[in-house]
């Protein structure tokens, strides 16, 4: 059986010897002192520990079951949800004026990686609720606020998000359920949503869906949708819980992996629903809280290649097998642990690089959205929007990938459900589709992000990268291994920019030819310089008396496997990008 | 539902157009005629369309149960057992001697990757058979092959190979399963194996275990290991089957995928075991068949890639989302088809060349294979023992990539089991597991494989590569995309060969750490120089009268396609190569 322990002390190094959180002038950070935010990493980790991780297997076992039109959880997880709603989990960076605690969103980011980390299945349907709660914090009314948020801050209710329909994923501007204007101000919602994760079970008293319907009237394609709440009980003006809506589960998916969550079919059958936002703006209410959706898809991905991580190391550790060529390390025993063979430790090395990189970069994101929320920033909110697509595409991939890599640490055992790592891949698999396929970020990111305030937010990223290398010229640690490679791949991201540029207006399909690569290049330029920087502030926390020694050279050493084994990556996505379009369209779609 | 179709005609482009097989002078190649081979294709294809296919997803679904000791297949497993049984499908290459049809073990390559694509867990009943079969048919005495091998070629028996037990996998020499030499000659096995594929089942009437154990008093270690058959079923001198041996299961695993093979837990309870070749020398039994074992499941990965490419192509020229940025391509309908979409593509154009490259890489290596055999050729038995690392290690890797790829191509369709793509991508992900994990693929290529003979297979391959492109200077359709790539990815598998010998006597981390760069490396040389000489093939083809332009052109632009946009990793990896041991082994293991 895996076992999962909060990495909190990586958590605290990247909380406040990378980002000194609580000197940075955001409202709100001069709380998140080092004591502080241990104390609630500390709990986190109590609650993913004891309570979530056990459930994760259960979860995947047993599904959920829909019998007689109610979706029914795995054992256990209500019971969890209740403890989750108790401590207060579900509201830390929630509003107070709707009983949220107002902590940074930097704060439960941190949370949420442990989270899902122990449990991604369950820790999914607290996760749509407070997208749900930001949609509606954002686009509602006063009068909507006061009804509907106080009791998603608690999941008391919980929420989800209803968007595709069977023929309409990526192209939403296709969709078919419609909204009827009744004389109340109220609209008959009628159509099929499929996909709704956490769509319906019996954890909470009440379901807020929002759902992107068409207006009857309204203009052709996206422009034409609007978004509305619709809940799964009607509810009076005094907040109480009336009749049934319209709404029902028409089945739940069979999936590959986070069984643990019911993705439903949902059908609106003349529900009532309450435009949210303007009429005919419902994408952009919808894509108000997608710079966060996808940080915390992002963080899915690395936070299911954290723990299948641990689980390998553990393993890597315990099992002998075969003995080190440079001589055995445990003569007495039958044979060496697997950790003694370099091809291993080339794997496990691989996947902690990677995930602390991740940690580093999201939780960076997380500071640039409080920044941009807190502060009124644009310019960290250009940069975040600029780097949301890497986040979300790039660190589910990479997630995704070593996930697999720490199952194969397992040889047949990595195989057998028992072991609990193909559940790791498993679930990592659906962060590369949801909340916009990973195809889709990198349309987003080379068509539209790039260019977005003509181009401004990816010079201030090179500017970034540049003057880190500049103003470190000198430290001892990061000419060691860190500066030359950063150079390099932040080289090799400019030209291929300038390509783009070159090319990109003459034939698009020059630069959405590379737009895959564009993305994975760009993510080991960022996992680069948070390992960079990492290494500095490792590097100068050495010096301190008392330093933890081991930790920070490790550190460094991390890093240092990083830049060496990862960033040749992206000489070859470079490569790829400057080959063109031709050899990608040059058949007829006939001819495949 | 998914849907499956024998990609006949590349198969037959490989085998005549490339390989040119009836003109080799290997033994039996002169029957391999295009018609022939073609007939026997298009019915392999048939049955596995009709009857293989169908039960793939049934397979999955239902998997295997274990009731009163009995293993009962999913339904209609064993209706089509019979059919491919009737149809002689399961004796085309063995020996006449026994049964079988003589045909070159090229010709049940071609058939193997049919079947095993319409339906590997079914496929691999077969499969085990034939190693087993194998295994006796090289170290049997006179009297084991008459009384095993004539049922094991029609798999009225069918066959397993038991080598894992739970504290020892890679490391055999742990193994603690004993066998007890008895008055009569037999021995007495007992011990525990596991993670033995089609361990028992309902469709053979006997099961021929082939097991490694420790005769009472062996040497320790890897040399005191024996190989042993031993029956399901004891059968007399005159073939009749007896009393149950004593051998059961334990239980069947549940698994991430291949649910339709029962993977068992086998119990030898002082079981009668016949000694099979020389006592102690069982791993060189077992290793006998090792290349043609590891090609057959290089052979499944890719087979798993172009059953989900086949399905994601479909999936991309029906499924309408979103229009082509540089017009319209179906301006009558609500939306373009996938295909039009750059991104979409460049996925699609990396599964199709990766599988008909790989298709090429393992014809060839099956037609070394009966060359090594039928003409005792020790020069294609030191390359294809070079190559079969290669050939396992990269093309499951890839193979399981790349099925991933294709489920990407459905979006959040790809997902859900219904749909048949998540179960391509776990049945795939077995490949790069057994028969010797992907690592220690890698080990052996580096470690045992480059020094063998003196390094001369090596050279050969190199000198093969060399006096392709010198020999193909000026030819039209090479000049243009695949001579230079092919010369500088070769170049860098030379320098990463270089970087071993300089670096590896000293220390053997140097190459260790580099094995797994190196496999993939390798790999992609191999494939690039199938690309090319498959480009030369179909140039030439194309001169003649009545040339299949569309298919013809159509492969050298997907040759290219390769050329440029996957043949860019070489430089990457031997990047990697060159960082050396040192970061990969900075840390200490208490240190991660």
């Amino acid at each position: 059986m895996p076992s999962y322990t909060a990495p909190t002390k990586d958590m605290q190094f990247v909380l406040h010897d990378l980002l000194q959180a609580s000197t940075q002038d955001i409202p709100g950070y001069d709380e998140m002192d080092r004591d502080f935010t241990g104390a609630v990493l500390e709990e986190a980790g109590k609650l993913a520990q004891d309570v979530l991780h056990p459930l994760n297997e259960v979860g995947d076992r047993q599904g959920c079951t829909l019998e007689n039109g109610v979706v029914r959880t795995p054992e256990g997880f209500r019971a969890a949800f209740d403890q989750v709603r108790d401590g207060g989990w579900t509201a830390l960076d929630c509003d107070p004026e709707y009983g949220g605690q107002g902590l940074p969103y930097l704060m439960q980011t941190g949370v949420g990686e442990i989270l899902s980390a122990a449990n991604m299945a369950f820790n999914m349907y607290q996760g749509l609720t407070h997208g749900a709660y930001s949609a509606i914090h954002v686009h509602g009314t006063n009068a909507q606020k006061q009804k509907w948020l106080p009791k998603m801050v608690t999941c008391e209710w919980t929420g989800t998000m209803n968007l595709t329909e069977p023929h309409a994923g990526t192209d939403l501007g296709m969709m078919r359920t419609k909204a009827e204007p009744q004389d109340d101000g109220t609209y008959r919602i009628t159509g099929q949503k499929i996909f709704i994760s956490a769509g319906d079970h019996d954890m909470a008293e009440n379901i807020v869906h929002l759902v992107l319907a068409k207006i009857t009237g309204a203009p052709e394609g996206i422009k034409g949708v609007s978004l509305f709440i619709v809940p799964k009980m009607i509810v009076d003006d005094d907040g109480n819980i009336g009749a049934r809506n319209g709404v029902s589960v028409g089945k739940i998916e069979e999936k590959m992996g986070i069984h643990g969550n019911a993705t439903c079919v949902m059908n609106y059958d003349g529900a009532t629903g309450y435009l949210l936002g303007e009429a005919h703006k419902g994408m952009r209410a919808m894509f108000t809280m997608m710079n966060e959706a996808r940080l915390g898809v992002g963080l899915q991905g690395y936070a299911q290649a954290e723990i299948a991580y641990q689980n390998a190391l553990a393993y890597a550790i315990d099992r002998l097998q075969g003995r080190d060529v440079t001589g055995a390390k445990n003569p007495d025993g039958p044979a060496d642990p697997l950790i003694v063979h370099p091809d291993i430790r080339r794997n496990l090395m691989d996947q902690k690089s990677f995930v602390e990189g991740a940690r580093a970069f999201v939780f960076w994101g997380a500071m640039m959205i409080d920044r941009a929320h807190r502060n009124e920033d644009k310019d960290a909110d250009g940069l975040i929007s600029l780097l949301t697509p890497v986040i979300k595409g790039f660190l589910t991939d990479k997630g995704f990938e070593f996930a697999v890599n720490a199952q194969q640490v397992y040889g047949g055992h990595g195989y057998i459900e028992e072991w609990g790592m193909s559940q790791f891949v498993r679930d990592a698999r659906i962060a590369q589709i949801y909340e916009g396929a990973n195809g889709i970020q990198a349309l987003d990111l080379v068509g539209r992000k790039l260019a977005q305030d003509g181009g401004k937010h990816v010079m201030a990223f090179f500017e970034m990268v540049k003057s880190f290398i500049k103003d470190n010229a000198g430290n001892e640690v990061l000419e060691a291994g860190f500066l030359d490679p950063l150079k390099a791949a932040s080289k090799d991201l400019q030209a291929a920019s300038m390509y783009f540029m070159q090319h990109g207006m003459k034939n698009p399909n020059a630069a959405l030819s590379g737009s895959y690569d564009f993305m994975h290049l760009f993510g080991h330029v960022c996992l680069g310089l948070m390992w960079a920087r990492m290494a500095k502030a490792a590097g100068e926390k050495l010096a301190e008396d008392g330093a933890d020694r081991d930790f920070l050279e490790a550190k460094i050493a991390t890093g240092r496997y990083y830049m060496a084994r990862q960033l040749p990556a992206t000489a070859m996505h470079l490569a790829r990008i400057e080959t063109g379009p031709d050899t990608i369209m040059a058949l007829e779609s006939t001819a495949f």
